[in-house]
């Protein structure tokens, strides 16, 4: 579809099946990753996070946020890496203190609630105060299988200011509608800062070898249908505009939008230039399909909880999500959010093999 | 009322504006009411919780109960009153030992976890285990003015399974999503016998003197089409098909069902027999009326948080609201969710303001 909009002969067409399926060009089988694929639930995982201390420091630590990049890899078949980082090392970038409570998540101490906070942030020059995340980059293309994607990704400005400004994950998300009621100038300030930090940022992910672009907006849900447009959409489209969109090999760079709880925004969304939208659980992808055509690639949707289910039961509910959409193109299979730390590792190999099989002979 | 004499058909049509809205008769403004209108965020709320002790207890004293219930009545010109109560006073009635943890919410120190703990379950008689909740309402009943509707509520099975088996609130509801998978038929036996005790605790509420009923489904929005389908609709399908459906004096009682984060499953919420979908603010009114037409009537639907702004704003969001209906009928105004315990109630008093004054001028 995109390859017919372009020139094929300047834009080869890639040989990975997620890129290809993130372009919606045709796949032998349906390609498979799993947000939060590198994480607790993997005990090699915990091994190093041991070794490296705190969360910061893991991620901070190129050498071993590279290694656990890779464990997911040298465990199951996937079909792309995904850098493991944190949404919020763009705050700590900009100057904010950071500190990850165990048990209790991340915590600003000093957050931000009027223009004159704004004063403290400093503008992250990516190959400065990021450098660890491009020298983990660095890393893991070097170590990984030349055909093997690595997804780059940052936070949404919307999701990013939540934490700058309540401080913290939040059940109401008082403090940040109370301003964006009172205050849209300063928030909008916010967000333009966000907008330019993550612009750089991932154009500089870009350079240093990911071959996509995931933008994780795990709050934009709680907005209302204008509010949506106008605090999360807006600001990932204009980030969307400014990001380089081919790697050096001149294959095209998909960026993917998944904005958690946003079913209702599809449309919304798909206007924001994204290839993929990455849908949660709580809208079928084939309704979904039919809302937007297929000039758009759908990302997910499994319950994250169908991993708690037997082994048949999960490879029912693999069936079940693939045969949506049956033989069309443009299809990733991801979770509709995170694996949770407690997961057993087995019930993870159980999913993406029925990815394999299933999808390989629903095309075959 | 008074139709009784000269019933021009068999069910009379309502004079009060709430009622006529549910069932989508003609109004000369819209009516309003606000979920959790009887609450913390009123000073003289605080007063009788002192009184009271902790918030079962006030729960579960008619007297008291019926006081709050009146309270917001007489500072705003609200065009309902419900009943002050807890969803979780049903699981209560049926032997579960609950306390509420001042500042963590509720909690069921044993939960339910296999299909031997439903022997620990009573079937409650409403007028034994609930009656004072039956109590309250005879009270409120004797003191509300004759066309002052009052509705009664209930959490839905599903909701209610949430907490009984999580043992309180829950982020991620990882426990009843494994038993979802790997033990549906616990969970469709405990959800049964919810079906039983909520059918009969709402009969007997509209038996006391409630002229509507809502049902609270806050924790429907975290399933998958076909999960919410089964697990949360069919149990509310199934109780809305054993309701008295007309009062005493004929008139229709209509069902409310609110189904937090579930615009995606309008049609499916539709085909429940309810009267009325309350709707988050994720949605637009417009569309929820595209989807279903004018046989349900809506309400709903301002966020919350737009309380937290200024008086000119909260006129110009009542506004957006109450113009994306125009002059249709079957729409009855409401917040998206329960006003915040932190609520300023002269913001309150500018809302209740703002639709008479705007939706009066709307249909002049």
């Amino acid at each position: 579809m995109h390859a017919n909009n372009t020139a094929p002969s300047i834009h080869p067409e890639p040989q990975s099946l997620f890129l290809r399926a993130c372009l919606g060009l045709e796949v032998r089988r349906t390609p498979v990753w799993l947000m939060r694929q590198a994480g607790r639930y993997l005990p090699e995982y915990r091994e190093v996070r041991k070794l490296a201390g705190d969360f910061l420091s893991l991620c901070k630590n190129p050498e071993l946020a590279a290694r656990v990049t890779l464990q997911p890899l040298q465990r199951f078949e996937l079909d792309a890496a995904i850098l493991f980082s944190d949404i919020l090392v763009i705050p700590e970038a900009m100057g904010m203190e950071l500190h990850f409570l165990e048990g209790e998540g991340p915590h600003f101490p000093k957050p931000l609630r009027r223009m004159a906070d704004l004063d403290r942030l400093v503008p992250p020059d990516p190959r400065n105060q990021l450098g660890y995340v491009l020298a983990a980059i660095r890393t893991i293309r070097q170590q990984l299988p030349a055909g093997m994607p690595l997804i780059g990704f940052s936070g949404s400005p919307w999701t990013l200011a939540t934490y700058m400004i309540e401080g913290g994950s939040s059940k109401k998300f008082s403090l940040i509608k109370t301003l964006l009621y009172n205050d849209p100038e300063f928030l909008e300030a916010l967000l333009d800062r966000l907008v330019v930090a993550v612009t750089h940022y991932l154009n500089a992910q870009i350079d240093h070898g990911v071959q996509a672009v995931q933008l994780f907006d795990t709050w934009g849900g709680i907005l209302g249908p204008d509010e949506y447009k106008r605090f999360s959409l807006e600001p990932m489209a204009r980030i969307i505009a400014g990001l380089k969109r081919h790697g050096s090999d001149g294959v095209r760079i998909p960026i993917i939008v998944f904005s958690k709880g946003c079913g209702g925004y599809l449309e919304t969304i798909a206007s924001s230039g994204c290839d993929v939208i990455g849908l949660d659980w709580t809208m079928a992808l084939d309704q979904a399909r039919r809302q937007l055509g297929p000039r758009i690639a759908l990302q997910g949707n499994l319950d994250p909880a169908v991993l708690y289910a037997t082994p048949e039961r999960i490879r029912l509910e693999v069936r079940r999500v693939l045969e949506t959409l049956g033989r069309q193109n443009g299809h990733i299979f991801n979770l509709g959010h995170g694996v949770e730390p407690n997961m057993d590792p087995d019930k993870v190999q159980t999913l993406i093999q029925a990815v394999h099989e299933i999808s390989g002979a629903l095309r075959a």
